[in-house]
């Protein structure tokens, strides 16, 4: 992982991964978040489109559905950890509550929005962590099918 | 009401309005929204902040969730008929999905990301509905802090 994030940070990514591998536990698909506002964790969460049947509850809205209701001011001071490239939907809502920085634990398999949020002045670390890149990569060739539809891709392969 | 809309078109239109008005009796937020697939609805809900303590739970996002599971070569047909102009995290799950097609009641009281969308070729069309408008602008001239935290808006007003 990389050497840029300060101890408590990478503390925090780790709990990110956790979830990614609690939902991987789960039967669902490998991707965590947390959700972090004055050195503590707010909200975590984990992919629930197998475990709920979801269609929107990605690892990241997963966190913000479970840090609760919030006003616009604590938002504008988290950082969201989440193991992949945030989707345009996690990106949104990041947007829509001015999260201004997100540590992204790998961007190989899959790339989201990251050139919008960086035009809206989100500061974005990209960690490529083996181990996340590794776990991910192997839920997508065993399931590329749930795979193409948590990301709205057609046809699925 | 705008006349551009085909009979069928403001029918769906007014069930995304009765969904607001649903969510406005419940205590919450007014906004709809309803996703049609080929001629029918297939996910219809409202804003559900209040309702559920949710801070994902916008109108749209709740049609999505009611949706169900759906594979990418569905959202594709779509059209979501919105009685607000979408945010960014209803308009990043829109491009998620790649929706064609939005249908929009108003974009007096709040404006969304309606130039990103463009810019990823969604077609929108916005009613200007002087009922919605009416029904939105109340709501928030009495419930502006509830508002600005559905918005991201800080300070709260």
């Amino acid at each position: 992982m990389s050497a840029t994030l300060l101890a408590e940070e990478m503390g925090f990514y780790h709990e990110a991964l956790k979830e990614a591998k609690k939902g991987l536990a789960e039967g669902g698909i490998p991707i965590g978040a947390v959700l972090v506002y004055e050195h503590k964790i707010i909200g975590r969460g984990h992919n629930r489109r197998i475990q709920k049947g979801s269609a929107i509850l990605h690892g990241e809205m997963d966190a913000f559905e479970n840090a609760g209701r919030l006003p616009a001011k604590i938002y504008q001071h988290c950082t969201l950890y989440t193991t992949l490239s945030p989707c345009a939907m996690c990106s949104g809502t990041s947007m829509l509550y001015n999260i201004p920085r997100i540590i992204i634990g790998e961007n190989i398999n899959f790339k989201g929005d990251e050139v919008l949020l960086a035009s809206r002045g989100v500061q974005l670390i990209i960690l490529q962590d083996q181990q996340t890149i590794q776990m991910m990569a192997n839920f997508i060739k065993e399931n590329p099918m749930l795979w193409n539809e948590d990301i709205g891709v057609y046809p699925s392969t």
